[in-house]
């Protein structure tokens, strides 16, 4: 039998304690599936004395993730302090350039520095896995990287923030507001403390900038994708969604248009007998639209100890299965040389069907007024629904428009026209909706 | 750069030629993703001169698959001629025992001669890669055998026979019978011209065998599924499950019990909400429970020759990025000699809740009779409904029953007491309903 295949883990939060129990108490198993011992060596954390449920004295502790990166005591470095910066950047690069394979959950990090990191594990040839890094423990990484291969895609979107899908299914089911939705989710641990890095979106965007470079074996660009969170939705806008057949969801959507690829986070209206509607609470979900193979959808858990560690242990696997020196694969699907530089799509361009929703005065001629300026803009409607307000303490009512395909500068053109008008009683809302897999 | 991984396909139908088309036009890509050169250099099929779209100019041509896995010139063998018996059998145990990795889409071949394959492969030190062998285009496969390395998998079901589910959509959808269903579905190509393999679950049972030897690192064991098709469901049926929240699916399930692992396959009533019920048309879908990861679901598409070439265009890209000499994993997830047997938990023993339909004449007393069978075997229910026929031709009434979990066993005595009772003015119909992933 091959010889041990020797871990060293830098970071034991929840993620690292959950994979550092997993792999001990699967020890006999996992040998046999793998044809080698996989055998955790040496760990690195910033407190040493906290007590994490797990058993450290037979490993060697390091206090500086760095230095355990250039022991020469591990084979593979399972990164999981996070962040996109030291010591996670140094750590990583350091395994890498010695020769040492590395694992990483750290979306951040490879949304930032993935294309650096994926050049210098070719040159050592050494694996950089990252299957934790997206979606949790759904598998789309290896999907996109390995079933794929010879694919051409077309578009990939999914769920891929679990605090954002908890609070927008708390909002449809229970009636109840955001900041109550947010709360509660903070109250069971789906929520941080600070959560506006998931709840505007920018969680979603790592992830998906990640997923692009998969798609379209571009560099990863995660400063150009456009993002709006879902701070702005509303009981009203879940309702009114409701009303018309659509579920909202928080989408990161990757789409290879004429002009370029488009990379959007944003709240997204799903017709509600679609699959991707399905997919309620912390669960994550995929869809890519690939030339051969068709539409491929996953979803499971997309965070939480457990799962995140289920994949980075699929990651250590494949590290032991293959045999040292032989890599098989770039981290990002081709050789980092040979990604090509990512081509924006310029937002305005984007086309699809809107929602709009207007609170306006109780006014003579503000129905004709809307219309004429979505007819200037060449905008044609599915329908416009106009409601009287549910509380009668506020004045106006509301105007709901849902528009054939259009494009967002259009969109943009008669919204602005719209205010310019003078009887708008609120901000406008636009949601754009997003052609999905049909149920 | 590594030398041209050098290909021979043996069977040039849909998927042959599909893959055949893939792999000439998408070369230079296939080259850059693998570091390698993948080439066509030798196929065998059973009529030379028939016109498939392609170009075999380049090509050497075999008369004799079994000549063409021994020939020598080439390092992959893909088999594509389907069967569970010569052809394929000798071509794919030729090719093996000389050292040529193999990649298949014969879900029989392996679903009979699975162990024995795999045992082949592993002392040759190459790999039998099956990906297009179960749920076509969707990576399940390799989710089981790599991604969920570590995790114990106490369940998995799935609709794996597009056959079957594009009848059941369209019988629900279209309120159509099951045998103008079938019709069209022959019409559109989605049947065989003899449609009982596909539609009496045996094709199911073959899929299934092989994913519980995934699962539960057991043998595998296709004589030993519990096997119900499709062709006594009616469109009555599909309506009572839809009045009560369900829909009805050909499932195939593979489950952990405490007296051993069930294999079954049989017309299931899902909750309409459930992702799975959600899987409509042709369309595949599998569901997986693991210890570690939680819940994992993949669906697409699960037949046709472009999905089914997608699939195995990702096995010999494995091949291709690993390197000669350097097989990563075994078959079967584990090594093949280290399979336990397959220990059949009884049908009788199956626990789950049960749909049954009784056509029953009217006549005093029944209702009571009923019920009292029920209690007789220790069935609780959760709803009764009684209705009148929806033909006026027809006499008598329906009784339709939803039993709260209870044992197959129970349920079976309990339907022999009432038959007994001489009332029935039918056959009963009874359908299990399955635990599933809430939407």
């Amino acid at each position: 039998m091959t010889e041990a295949l020797r871990i060293g883990i830098a970071g034991l939060g929840t993620v690292g304690a959950a994979l550092f129990s997993a792999i001990t108490a699967r020890h006999t198993m996992l040998t046999q599936i793998c044809g080698r011992e996989i055998r955790i060596v040496a760990v690195s954390a910033r407190d040493r004395g906290r007590d994490r449920g797990i058993d450290l004295s037979g490993v060697t502790w390091f206090d500086d993730p760095v230095e355990l990166a250039r022991s020469g005591e591990i084979d593979v470095l399972v990164e999981l302090m996070g962040g996109d910066s030291d010591p996670a950047l140094s750590t990583v690069r350091t395994a890498l350039g010695r020769g040492v394979h590395v694992v990483t959950a750290n979306k951040a990090l490879l949304a930032r520095h993935g294309v650096d990191l994926a050049t210098i594990a070719e040159e050592h040839g050494v694996l950089l896995n990252f299957e934790a890094a997206v979606a949790g423990g759904i598998p789309v990484i290896k999907a996109m990287r390995e079933s794929l291969t010879g694919n051409s895609i077309s578009r990939v979107y999914g769920i891929l923030n679990g605090t954002c899908n908890y609070i927008l299914t708390r909002m449809q089911r229970e009636n109840m507001g955001f900041a109550d939705c947010l709360a509660e989710a903070q109250r069971l641990g789906y929520a941080e403390a600070d959560p506006a890095f998931d709840i505007e979106g920018n969680d979603t965007a790592h992830k998906l900038a990640i997923l692009t470079s998969l798609a379209f074996g571009t560099k990863i660009a995660c400063d150009e994708v456009y993002i709006e969170g879902i701070t702005n939705i509303t009981i009203d806008d879940i309702h009114a969604a409701d009303e018309l057949g659509y579920r909202i969801k928080l989408l990161g959507v990757a789409q290879r248009t004429e002009t370029g690829i488009e990379q959007r986070v944003h709240p997204t209206m799903v017709p509600k007998d679609s699959m991707i509607a399905q997919v309620d609470g912390v669960t994550n979900a995929v869809t890519i639209e690939a030339d051969i193979l068709g539409e491929l959808m996953l979803s499971g858990p997309g965070a939480g100890g457990d799962a995140t560690a289920s994949a980075v242990l699929g990651d250590i696997a494949d590290i032991a299965k293959s045999r040292p020196g032989h890599q098989h694969g770039p981290a990002l699907g081709r050789p980092a040389a040979s990604l090509e530089p990512y081509r924006q799509a310029e937002m305005q361009s984007h086309q699809g069907g809107y929602f709009i929703s207007l609170r306006v005065e109780d006014r003579t001629g503000v129905f004709a007024s809307i219309a004429t300026e979505m007819a200037k803009n060449g905008i044609s409607l599915e329908s416009i629904v106009q409601r009287g307000q549910p509380a009668a303490a506020r004045s106006g009512q509301t105007v709901i428009l849902v528009t054939h395909a259009t494009t967002e500068a259009s969109v943009r053109n008669a919204v602005d026209g719209i205010r310019g008008e003078g009887y708008l009683a609120g901000a406008p809302q636009v949601i754009r909706i997003e052609r999905t897999a049909a149920g």
